[in-house]
């Protein structure tokens, strides 16, 4: 993409739940946007998200606010099993496409909508938030500015609170690519590329998790391709709320983002204690409204958003590595996943 | 006031500089609310934020705005000498007042002002932001609910990165009402009314800030009605950042409000490292929005929104009470300090 | 003292109980030290801490132990109120002094000792222990170093986690003597002579203190002699365990010493917790150690011993001082404290 | 053992560098211990920590030590290589045994060694002193308590300020045996036996500890016997000092020890700074008094002292399993790592 769109940028809102709301405020704190159109099939839901961000049309199908002439832009909050169809014909449309993670839990489905998107040469951003948090923000620059040295080890952590229904984690595509994916991705954002994974898990939260054969708990070792050393654990359960912490050590240093208490405020009675997050809505907030000011500030000047199509893709990968090696208990090389598995058996 | 405003409500934002573009990006996050009007002796300070807030009309005489008769109520953000008499244009007119503190630097107006307030029965809140931050209100909240028992110990630090221009402290009022009442006021948010208090301060930033018959450096003991003791120091330079600190301490426990590091980001080199806050844009920002999301459910909701006019009021005496004890090197009871000073000699 | 002693120091320890007992465990754990008398009334109480001390003597008088030939230096944590007269014997007969605090509670008698003291030209020092621990020898030292530019504000609060029996509160002096000399004598070691002092206090931890003409919970506002402007909290109470928290702020930057975790351990439940000292023998503890290794190595290099004399009587003289404004009600300039007060009246 | 040791326990010391100076203090601040002997091949040696503890005799054969027919119970602090001959000459000769770890680089001369102690019956503890720290005894008792309930992952970062020398490194046994294996008895400690290993590491701190076979960057993931999934991270060089962390995350909880700064001081200049340990003699200072105290009570008690020869045999089988791991590049099975190797291959 060369040219900058026409201010102000016109917006659709695809999925009027929650995350379609925190967008819609992120939009409208925006000079130089206005969301003109929001689509949902609850209509009570499309209206509540029209208020908020002041759109003057709604829609019960996605497909016709993606054909809105008006709109140039679209945010995609949808099920996830509708993501792959939706950038497809946004991209096909012409619009500029941000979509919530994942593309598709499938890796040909994956690449082939990424393909429309690069050959339709339409802007795109996923929604990895992670990347737009202050403390990565600066972490990256950091590594970058080599304040840290060689990269030689990184570790991250990632506990949600609580798992989610079974009924969710049955279309989740697995904690690889539902949880970790987020860890896994800011291995790729701050090292570099991952050559190869062992992983191990199983369950420990729900037996039932089990039964639709997926673990809750995992704990994975990368090699990254720079030869830096990883480690990546995850549980889909902490009593004691949301826990995330990124350690990334140099040969000049070290920076960690530890799950930081929640407010300033500090008390002391039978013990010391101050408060934690309770999820990433909580604890990405920010980060959340950053993506979004991100991606209109690379369209007003004509750049391509980041992170675009190859992180979808290959973040993607690295957590089907991940999945491939707990299943078969052995080392899998990164590479080794492609779209079509069945050729690299023996590989 | 008893019946909320007819939603949406609609504002007009006095004054276009940094806080008008920050309240009006607030108000623009909210639903039920639109911004109707800007208005600045700039018009191209007041076309900016009519578009941050997609305003349709700007104004260059405040006054005006506060007479469009679409408007309900107004954000008052314009220079300090000019609070007063908007104000009171604002309440004989019947709208809603948001105004940034302080009222007037000078007791027998603000009370004269308020009083109009009163009169007209106009919703009004004062901007002491600091009430909003997290960790002020949980910490009210946590007193109010008895967790730290009796409160018996107050303390708090308030200093700013570097002063202001002189040009600035000559109009400012003075270190107490200008910097120091943000702490004399969660002071009383916090503990309550303060019977007497005691100052001591001089200069030790610039000298030519004794020149103007101000200090920079101040520390003033405060004895509560209630009986419990504080203290407040402020500084107009600090050369590692913004420096708020607040502890409440009680009968069952403590309460400590620090200066948190900014992000989450720790830094291991040659020392263990963190980023602080460079001011209070920076570390109140959350509270900002906050307080003016406050405002507007007060209005939706028909209720008194709070800090109001009595609080405005009494947080100025106690900011005059600390002058006069600087200047005079002796305790001084708040309550002797009225707005007719000259009847009180002696007393 | 010009010449060390010969080696290896021999010592009596003057009191067996607790801190006799600890200050034998330093001493035993030093080269060049031999422990070879302890003299406590309660002769199975001296036999305990001559165990652990290796010593080959007990005596019941303590006197007996000053005139033992072969001692050369004594460590007195007898009771206070024999603190004196101990000086005196020791001093008068040769013998280095390790004294805890206080001297005396009264100017008078201290200045007399201290005087002594000097005459005879005996090594000297007081048990401020705190001007050992590793945080304050470090902040001394980059004050000193200027790191943080001119001092400009201090503070300090010091809480107990409980008052001591009533009977020890009589005989005590008051807890500007008893409690806050320490934060007063560090505010000393930290900043400087202290110019005047105005106090506030009262009774609310236990009423019975109240009977006994003595406060609870006092706060001490500070005029440092170099114009720095200081503030001493104190209460006999705190229920989360001991507090000690000091800050140092200059025209360059600050020093914090604040009450820190007990261990490295931090738990994450219901919220995040660590534990937290419980008094000052456990806080203190490895300061406990470092007095008496430096007044050992004082002696042993021929050095006088710090802190000493002027000390034991300044930080006295500044103790009476925050005691006589919280009685009269009024700011107290600290020279205008002197042993015969009644020639001061009118001062 | 069955019966207490006569008081007071006398004590030779066997090697007479820094640790051999560091327990001869800890005993000595121990009632009921007497150091009787020292040896060490450097007489000066010998009699420097002689002086130190108040021992009559000094040797220059340790086995002289051992026999000498007052000395009840030996501290091995000599070279790693000679610790194994030094504790079979004591067991033979019916003395208590406290012994830095090693017993020997080797799993079969361990074996040997730790059977003859057995056989003998003399006490027998290994110088694992992290389990004496505060922070780990503590954690281990909550642990036990079932604080966090179920254990489900166990991490552990350490790292040493810089790398010995390489004299040092080509008689140390390789990375995993003379410094993991304070993480892998750790984890041992805290959560139980490990099941599985799979390692890698390479040199990134000096290409020249390649040329010896070895590593200088490992990351280790473990299976533990109960299912708990663990990691351990190790470097030879942190520019930014002493680096230990451990994580202990349970069903109900989580327990962190980090490396916490030094001392309660913490600096506010360009940034917000604190010290950090520099090394294992500065950070587990008090640790290693401690697990004296412990030798010590266990022989005044009749009770066998711990950890002892289990710990030293099963936490050198898990560090061999990591070595053999990283060789192999595959997963290892700890109990497939016995004496004799060659019995097992294809195991």
């Amino acid at each position: 993409m060369t040219t900058p769109l026409y201010l102000p940028i016109r917006f659709a809102i695809l999925g009027a739940g929650r995350m379609g709301a925190e967008h819609g405020l992120a939009l409208v704190s925006l000079p130089d946007v206005q969301v003109v159109a929001v689509a949902d099939p609850v209509e009570a839901a499309a209206q509540k998200v029209a208020r908020i961000t002041r759109a003057v049309r709604t829609y019960t199908d996605p497909l016709d606010a993606i054909h809105d002439p008006e709109v140039q832009a679209v945010i995609i909050v949808t099920p996830t099993s509708t993501h792959a169809a939706l950038i497809e014909a946004a991209a096909v449309a012409g619009k500029a496409i941000f979509c919530e993670k994942p593309v598709a839990a499938d890796l040909a489905e994956t690449e082939r909508v990424m393909r429309i998107v690069e050959e339709r040469g339409v802007p795109f951003q996923i929604g990895f938030q992670r990347r737009y948090d202050a403390s990565f923000v600066q972490a990256k620059a950091r590594i970058t500015a080599s304040e840290i040295g060689q990269v030689e080890q990184f570790s991250a952590t990632g506990r949600d609170p609580a798992p989610p229904p079974l009924e969710y984690l049955k279309v989740s595509g697995g904690i690889f690519l539902d949880q970790a994916i987020h860890d896994l991705d800011i291995a790729r954002f701050l090292v570099g590329e991952v050559k190869e994974v062992f992983a191990i898990g199983d369950t420990k939260v729900d037996p039932a998790i089990a039964t639709i054969g997926d673990a809750d708990t995992t704990t994975v070792l990368l090699t990254f391709e720079n030869g830096a050393q990883g480690v990546v654990q995850n549980s889909r359960r902490a009593v004691y709320g949301y826990d995330v912490r990124t350690e990334v050590f140099g040969s000049q240093g070290k920076l960690v983002m530890d799950a930081t208490p929640k407010t300033a405020l500090v008390r002391y009675g039978e013990n010391v204690a101050m408060d934690h997050y309770h999820f990433f809505m909580d604890r990405f907030k920010d980060a959340y409204r950053a993506e979004i000011a991100a991606f209109v500030e690379a369209l007003t000047e004509g750049r391509a958003p980041t992170p675009g199509a190859r992180d979808a893709l290959e973040s993607l990968r690295l957590a089907l590595a991940c999945t491939r090696s707990l299943k078969e208990n052995r080392p899998v090389r990164v590479q080794d996943v492609q779209a079509t598995p069945e050729r690299q058996v023996g590989g």
